[in-house]
């Protein structure tokens, strides 16, 4: 009886992992990948986790591809700028190499005035590339305030 | 001979709409979703297009989920307000049940002093749902002017 019961709970646990992975694997990346915009800078991680056809839709600019673009604009970086964010959640197409994540964004830049913020929230959509996760899509866009999960 | 060449042409035409498929189908059901905003109005065709738990982003506001919500919030679409956008390309799962596309919009809004329009860009992600593509996420923000294609 035990072992049935150990049998099932472990198909259970097979069939619901099977199933939060992907979700589970992108929100990992996105933290990691925030992670090292704290620790290397935001040009830095943004390479690192760029597929190489990215396409990137800047606030107030115009959408453009590729990875090489990215860091060409990425070198521009203002001084002392930070871009925070925390991934909330996301979906994955049943082959599990495709899907999203979104969360919520601070931006901080230093002014002669001191710091500004301002706070917004993000999709990116991501693709298993030989076995990593790379972001393929990059959009955002403000929001009046720092916002709960919903 | 003839037969031959028929028969190559077939097998060309059923691999090559096989690995196109996915993205033709969501970038055609954009368009349909783009034309009936134009003919029955912005709210009805959202509404239509979305799924059961789509996830919004709108720009300047708090991310919310669910159609019934996004309902609710389109039933104050201002009037003489309108949306119209361009679906421009995407990409699509190895599963062919889950991908986006992304497209640059006009927003044009009726004031008192006449017309005044906003431009930008968005992304749509999508899912098979009963074998409907249906919008799980739709996100936006502003570009300065009409873009080209990039």
């Amino acid at each position: 009886m035990k072992s049935i019961l150990a049998a099932t709970l472990s198909i259970v646990t097979l069939v619901s992992s099977a199933l939060a992975g992907p979700v589970d694997d992108m929100l990992s990346a996105d933290r990691t990948f925030a992670a090292m915009a704290k620790s290397d800078g935001v040009p830095a991680a943004f390479a690192a986790y760029a597929s190489d056809d990215v396409r990137m839709f800047p606030e107030g600019g115009a959408s453009y591809q590729g990875r090489d673009k990215l860091v060409e604009r990425f070198a521009g970086w203002p001084d002392g700028a930070m871009l925070e964010w925390t991934p909330m959640d996301g979906a994955a197409a049943s082959s599990g190499d495709f899907g999203y994540t979104w969360g919520t964004y601070v931006f901080t830049a230093k002014g002669e005035d001191g710091e500004t913020s301002s706070y917004g929230k993000y999709v990116s959509i991501w693709r298993k590339d030989d076995g990593e996760w790379k972001f393929i899509v990059d959009i955002g866009n403000q929001s009046p305030a720092p916002e709960p999960a919903d």
